[in-house]
């Protein structure tokens, strides 16, 4: 049943290079929820850190690539609020 | 050091709840990417299935919540991509 679990790693670890390419390149992120980023970052990073802390190296490998992933999407995200809060207050 | 598993699995598993309520509201899902909800849901149901395999419940009921989560998101993006398909269809 061990392959089940490769297979699961796999997909949630690179699920978000899609999302990632598809934010680089349109650049829109108004659908995306800040919210659910900054958990997710957060939380990804957390498992990184138990990782480290148990010494897992496949739990710290999924999950600083998910990490990397995620930070970029919440990045274009956190850039794109600041734009919007800039454009409002000066209205 | 367990604590900051119990941190990391609240934070993954429930990141995706203001996604799924943003979706829902505004229906809009354009910069969403269809490929990483797809492996997003089939990663986290396969976690599932692992979960129910090995008798993990933690593992178990972590990935349901996000499954069915994630699940409700990719929904709206499925409807979404197949309304603008045939709207291209009729051009």
């Amino acid at each position: 049943m061990i392959w089940l679990s490769y297979v699961a790693a796999f997909l949630t670890t690179f699920s978000f290079l899609p999302q990632a390419i598809k934010t680089i390149k349109t650049r829109d992120t108004i659908d995306l929820s800040l919210l659910t980023y900054c958990m997710f970052v957060i939380g990804t990073f957390t498992w990184t850190l138990y990782g480290l802390a148990i010494h897992e190296t496949a739990l710290f490998l999924a999950n600083i690539v998910t990490t990397l992933l995620a930070g970029v999407i919440l990045s274009f995200k956190v850039m794109d609020t600041i734009k919007e809060n800039k454009k409002k207050s000066h209205r």
